[in-house]
């Protein structure tokens, strides 16, 4: 190994003193592709590939990061990523980067197996997810967001028209704070429980008449879907704050329709 | 302007001799975006922006090609863009990079006016464009693509089911060569006339029972879309090749549903 | 025209009552694409095609919003749009579908001439340009954001090496609000002259030597990048605030170097 | 479970007669996402998540196939993902679709374990694999594809500049058919070493200087680059046959340069 020992020797523009007085929010790496394992509820855990960010803020006074070390601390926790073990990786930024504030950002798809609702034929189906875990100083804060693909049917569509009604892929971006860790699963299943239908990935005849017929006799509009998942956000005894987006993709148009509820501070539900 | 005069002085690179011994298929720049105009049926001209591939061979012995070169050809051809002129930037390229082969790839969006087909409501409904014009020493090939969006109702579903059916947006990608030009307009609306309903941007409520009720009367499977399209296409007098390709975005599903069928030289037509 | 008088007989869905006291934020329609031509400083304005969201906010008893009219008050407005008239769109959206709040988003490809650094070859360059326009009852906000690629150039990499430097595209994604309209064209040049270099599409020989050099003579990092800008930006009287996004597409890695900075209220400029 | 035996009673419209006489060249799924397990050289095997098409062709007399049975096959079939069992998969289709033709493609990110050239530190870095297996009645066909990140630095820039040379990230797809099975991890070596440096996730200050000065000392065209790759896989005994593409991420422009080499039947390689 050459150079070995160059490292002590090689400028260190980073430590530079920097005197644009100007302190920075939030740099390190983004678009870092890393498996990961995550603890799921049926398997204990799944193996996956994450996309990561890993960021800090910045003191005024410092030229530059350290980039190679957000990867290093990366690389020594391991792969398997819990909602508690989350913590040891923002925690260790901030001590190996000498910062008060850090971010992890994970974003990663995650698998369920589920059974077709006629026939129980088992199928996985994927739905992206996404960890944020931060620390600022000794305070830290963890939101889980899940993309969940539903089916809607639109209500106004099925009343005024003689037979059929337009439907679609919609998918809700669920995003959550809460005082005990949830399951990626039982967010997922207060999203699918508020759409016209779940989607699957494995439906037999009987399972596809089963899909139709529900979406048919549960029309939603993305306002009515978003709605849908509030109130069951809001009846959540261990759910803080949620945003949750939903953006159908009209079968009868280029372009989507979209809404969006965020409970706010001192809300009492998004209201 | 200092430097102006070192363009003869400054070493070419590009015009070494090359000793590998391997000719190049393709070389050029992708990925340039450029605002041009289009040749439309209705207004004469319509104004888009365009993400431009140009490429030639590359002879054995030439270490490298002049990337500025396809820049400036394309620079000079000035933005109004018609079937029969694309081939003289083709040619204005091979010319220039001394090449046998020049390729010339523009994708654009591309709006049509079109009404609802109850109220008669005016919108824009954009669709992606592809041309493609290539030149091989002095015979040239023009290939152009259009992705449909559209509205497809399942008919296993509609058999099945006692109320309702899944639909949802599919796209067709359908690419053509002709022995006279064909309008893309002319090209779009045969692919909407294969599907379960064309799509739209503006749709009032009567619109919209018209839709739904025209979508759940003409059932199609990807298969299906396909092959109206094939058939409408054999049928054709000027064309005298095709590809086509549907993708639906399921609604019951998190994948998609694709079919492809191209009609094959000595083809009686995708047969 | 078939059910041209429909309209009034068919249910209206969306204005029923809805019980579940839950206020939407936002929603509307997104993704549609429209043709547009924006103000430009050199040559008054140019054509080119946005992606477009329009949004309002629903009171809690509403069941649901009525997508076709915001297409209709896009649809009314005409093609031209400057910063002023954006407005027009807005309050437009808060009359006709009754909101207290509505948005307008804006994002299109804008392209600059620019002369070669060194034999004044013209060529295009293109940004993505976000504007942003909303209304809270009689209050308006308007933030416009430009994403500018430009050269970086490593400063630790030069510094360390006995020849060259690692460099790279990077994306700076710069948005501000303003006293008075700035021009786009302002804001890109902002965010060119604080980066290693900017980026052209037409270069000759001279002109790669000269770019080549500059960059090797003003290496940035992505903080330096950032605070580059921030510091141009605190010295513009107009600018009331920004946020301002760099990431590089490290040549060394196949990760992004990312930093932001941002203008707190009663920050003396992201300090 | 109700439903559950109207799997006999429910019409079959997929398998009904078709009468427009277009046989389908590929029909089946897209876009499924899929958790599996690959063969790698160092650890036996490695977990990731795979984009999964599978497709089959359908004779003119059917109007449809059974998507779901796509689903089936590729669930029966276990995670394990080898070159070998491929083949499982795609004779599984042409058997339970009745099919003369059957493609399976995935797409899956792949990590290797990469030491930095200097200090030896270690870190994953990320490539995008395919691998497109398909049968044609008994006999058989397999290509592999990597993606494959690397640091291209411009003769041409470091030529005529007085200091410096600009440089970016680069992506070559290299695709291959070869008599034997070849090792992914083998694919991506002869592309790593056809490039001006390979590019790591983690790299220290030595590593940093090491890798400038390598792109510095071995400046590479996209032509270059693909040319490099065709000499070492023409010298390669069990390749039967490439595609090479290079496209850079060039630092100095907002568009890329491109090169394709094609290695033709009866050529003496790419020639």
């Amino acid at each position: 190994m050459k150079n070995q020992d160059h490292g002590t020797l090689l400028a260190d523009c980073q430590s530079e003193q920097d005197h644009r007085r100007i302190r920075i929010d939030r740099v390190g790496v983004k678009g870092l592709r890393h498996p990961i394992e995550v603890r799921d509820r049926s398997f204990a855990t799944q193996s996956t590939v994450a996309t990561v960010s890993l960021l800090v803020d910045l003191p005024h006074h410092f030229k530059g990061t350290h980039m190679s070390r957000f990867v290093e601390v990366l690389n020594a926790h391991g792969r398997l990523i819990h909602v508690k073990n989350l913590f040891s990786i923002v925690h260790a930024l901030q001590k190996r980067l000498d910062a008060e504030v850090a971010h992890l950002i994970m974003e990663f798809p995650y698998f369920l197996e589920k059974r077709a609702p006629a026939t129980g034929a088992e199928g996985l189906v994927d739905y992206q997810v996404r960890f944020e875990a931060a620390a600022y100083r000794t305070e830290t804060d963890f939101v889980m967001t899940a993309v969940v693909p539903v089916t809607t049917l639109c209500p106004c569509s099925k009343a005024i028209s003689d037979r059929g009604a337009h439907n679609q892929r919609g998918y809700v971006t669920a995003s959550i704070r809460s005082s005990e860790p949830i399951w990626i699963e039982e967010l997922i299943e207060i999203v699918e429980s508020s759409a016209s239908s779940p989607i699957y990935s494995l439906l037999k005849r009987p399972d596809e008449k089963f899909v139709t017929e529900q979406a048919f006799d549960h029309p939603v509009f993305v306002e009515d879907l978003v709605r849908n998942v509030a109130v069951r956000l809001n009846a959540h005894c261990d759910v803080l704050w949620y945003r949750v987006e939903a953006e159908n993709m009209e079968s009868i148009h280029n372009h989507a329709a979209y809404a969006l509820v965020e409970k706010h501070s001192g809300d009492n539900g998004g209201g």
